[in-house]
């Protein structure tokens, strides 16, 4: 994810080193292999495609390697599909010796319109230096070079931007040097039979594993780092495919490794150069930490690492339930941060009351396993929080859960409602039948909100419609030509970004990445 | 110099590995030196300042290790004196942990104009590639670099292109690691005791250190490589202030590596990442190999290279004798390459036809005392060459020599027939004095061929005159602010540039260094 901007500059944080030591000796080996162009492409506006542009065939790669390039001329190369790595190429001069620097610009594209509309044009808030793009002045030639900076991309547009009028430029070799940390050496046979499920499943996967490097990153384009709602997700899909768990461990670590005075873990985690935790703090962010432990734990039996994080998972707990009124209810607040999903309108009081209540089930988990200290008040506050819920956020009138002094009604609300098991099963499964047959005018804006939508539907039983919900949102982003699946998807609104572009939004997130736990997990 | 383009990508070369192996064993050590910022400033619109800017100082090197600066901001640092170098900076994030990429733009100027009037409006003919910039994306602060490039500036632009909203840059150390093949540790003092041409010969001291590195460069911005004509000039210089023999006598072995199948050598050598001699062949270029060859012997005494080189050497005579007529001139024609100055209308017969005859009395030097097999020969030759001149070029009427059909009248003329020797020393004299008084139309575009009209001066004897045209017209550039000499400079035109351009051409050019050497030479 990215967040809107806290600015937090003045808050303490505290480090943990033992957690750090911890953190960094699991840093994971990187696995490299290189990719090779697949053809030359030229871009072809066409208003069916996604962002209005279609790649037609060009040329061939041979016909590439062939081509003397004058200045002012460039080529769309095509990888064949989304990688992310180091790209190195060689090239000579043609005609006489050259007798200036060749000026080359490289435009790295997880999309077509990222190597088609100029970058010139961008004007998104999120900060420009993510868009993908280096110039190099080679003086001397022929060159081989290996660019210093990992790119994220399907396309790359070289622009011959200037040569010299006495030569050409001639590439001898190019290609892109790929890396993850994930192996899919034995990565179990996904069991559906449905044709389109077992190619999301592949393109879910191969979106978790370009999100695989020294951490669990969002996006390998932008933000290209740890976000602990991210890796809540990243983490259960590596459960039943890659099983890098030692990777989820680091992760739990590095967020254990800097924390806020109080204890609260941060949002995010920077690595490099060093580790940083970010200034930014979220509510159920903050509260996730308990559920990635408790995931982690289930699948690993890693008690050693319980027993280390286990009082900063409870801390989590305490400081979310600061946050409750006497009512019972999350209070909410203009200066209050919790994400839910990338929407303006969204008042994310009642998903946040969900999110605490869900988080507290899976530390009553830990708890009665591990620390059985805890169990009663546990049990105790999730009856409590469960039964404010019901009574101040219920709407009889409406048929859904309201949030805020405005009491909107939102997707998100009724789906963390269900998804803390507010509610008896039949109503909850009713509830989820009305937000399909009676949708409220603020709905889901990204994959990761329509995870918990698909996830809410399998706690109820309704295996059919969560299948097709994937199919439709997940397949229409395949239909698109997706090979990695993006952050942000609206089918009604395809160019939709909160961020201003669509060209800075990223086109493989980690938490679109989920359809291969479902269809793994649920074995849809 | 750079010539307009010649293409001749047909044309066999020939290597000699011997040459070539004498010539890399000479490859000279770089001494280093550090050079810090010593200001930052603005520029302002000037009109009595050359290209109309004006470097107000804006504030300390202090202050701006101090300095946040936000996204959209920018530095303009002057170095206090013109630098060949690499750039090394260190930067780190101040506020919140940098969440995005820092996007730095650095701009390289030798002058200030190259900083504020912005590449993008460039329209000149040589290649834009030659403009100094480098765009950096840093995705670790703090970060350390070296960009890999060696640039040539006095001042340097950093624009901070793009941050986030939620950190600002601070630079933590910034330098160049500056290079040169001269040292000027033994440097002899300058004997004059007139302080202008003390201020000329220091910033011509500084012109020439500033374009040796591993060969003479002609210009260390642009073309960086190592010319005939430049060679010629920096090795008298060189005579008399570093006195870097080896440099020279490598740059010899350079262009004796690589020739045209006939054994002409080419008018420019590329030394990197190989040797390759460039496919431009000029007429007065290919002759000063000899000239070049006769002072190198004339001060070191080096016989041993005079023997390998002498019949290279003695093949330029002959190649350029088979281009003179029956008539004893040098015949002309429209796809003929001789250099003599930066000019678009001059007409290059006569002066070529003096260059040819200088270079025979150059080699006549070298025959006495080393092939008198060639000296009557040699001797017939320049008498013949002469009275040709003589005959054929000399125009009663207006008093002067003229060249080509159109029996043009240009500076460039007169000045090489003095230097050829053409007429008694009476006539020389009072050619040069008309030449004064008579000023034609084809007038001197470069300090190349104004160190030719001041040369000729003192062969006759003109003391006073020559230091009058120093003072005049190096003086000049200094008064403009220059620390370095440049390639191009018209009083009447600063902003002249035979390329379209100001901001492409040369500001410390090789060819511009010779005041020093008429002053050290001659003890003006």
């Amino acid at each position: 994810m990215s967040q809107a901007l806290q600015q937090n500059g003045h808050l303490q944080m505290v480090r943990h080193q033992n957690m750090e030591a911890k953190a960094q000796a699991l840093t994971p080996a990187l696995f490299h292999h290189d990719v090779y162009p697949q053809g030359v492409v030229s871009a072809v506006q066409d208003a069916q495609q996604i962002h209005g542009w279609r790649a037609d065939v060009a040329a061939s790669v041979q016909d590439f390697f062939k081509q003397d390039f004058f200045q002012g001329e460039h080529v769309i190369i095509d990888f064949g599909k989304h990688c992310v790595g180091y790209l190195e190429f060689a090239c000579e001069a043609a005609g006489s010796p050259p007798d200036a620097p060749a000026h080359l610009q490289f435009i790295f594209g997880e999309t077509l319109a990222e190597v088609v509309e100029p970058f010139s044009d961008y004007s998104g808030w999120l900060s420009s230096s993510w868009l993908q793009q280096q110039d190099c002045y080679l003086d001397e030639l022929p060159h081989h070079m290996r660019l210093p900076r990992r790119y994220c991309c399907r396309f790359l547009r070289i622009n011959v931007v200037a040569l010299s009028r006495k030569f050409q430029l001639r590439f001898t070799s190019l290609k892109l040097d790929t890396v993850t940390s994930a192996s899919l050496a034995q990565l179990p046979t996904c069991s559906s039979n449905d044709k389109q499920l077992q190619r999301i499943d592949e393109v879910a996967v191969h979106t978790l594993k370009n999100c695989m490097h020294d951490v669990f990153e969002d996006g390998p384009k932008r933000d290209r780092r740890l976000w602990l709602g991210d890796l809540r997700l990243q983490a259960l899909v590596n459960d039943v495919t890659v099983k890098n768990y030692d990777l989820v461990k680091r992760c739990l670590y590095l967020f254990a490794a800097m924390t806020r005075e109080d204890g609260m873990v941060s949002a995010n985690i920077f690595v490099k150069p060093q580790l940083i935790a970010d200034d930014t703090f979220l509510f159920d962010y903050a509260l996730f930490f308990v559920d990635v432990l408790q995931e982690y734990v289930a699948v690993t039996d890693d008690r050693e690492t319980l027993a280390e994080l286990w009082s900063l998972a409870w801390r989590q707990i305490e400081l979310a339930l600061e946050r409750v009124a006497q009512n019972g209810i999350v209070r909410d607040s203009a200066d209050w941060w919790s994400f839910i999903d990338w929407h303006e309108e969204l008042n994310k009081q009642a998903a946040s009351q969900g999110v605490l209540i869900y988080c507290l089930s899976k530390a009553l988990i830990l708890a009665r396993d591990y620390d059985v200290s805890k169990v009663s008040l546990l049990e105790e506050k999730i009856s409590w929080l469960k039964a404010a819920a019901q009574r101040e956020l219920w709407d009889a009138q409406s048929g859904f859960y309201t949030s805020g002094e405005s009491q909107q009604v939102s997707c998100a609300s009724q789906v963390w409602m269900v998804l803390a098991d507010v509610g008896t099963p039949e109503k909850q499964r009713s509830l989820l039948k009305r937000l399909k047959s009676h949708p409220p005018k603020i709905q889901m804006n990204t994959p990761y909100m329509m995870h918990h939508y698909v996830a809410a539907l399998l706690q109820v039983n309704e295996m059919e419609q969560a299948t097709q919900e994937i199919k439709n949102y997940w397949g229409a982003m395949l239909e698109y030509g997706a090979d990695t699946f993006w952050e942000l998807f609206d089918p009604k609104r395809p160019d939709f970004s909160p961020y201003g572009s669509k060209l800075i939004n990223s086109y493989c997130h980690a938490w679109s990445c989920t359809p291969s736990w479902f269809i793994r997990k649920y074995l849809l």
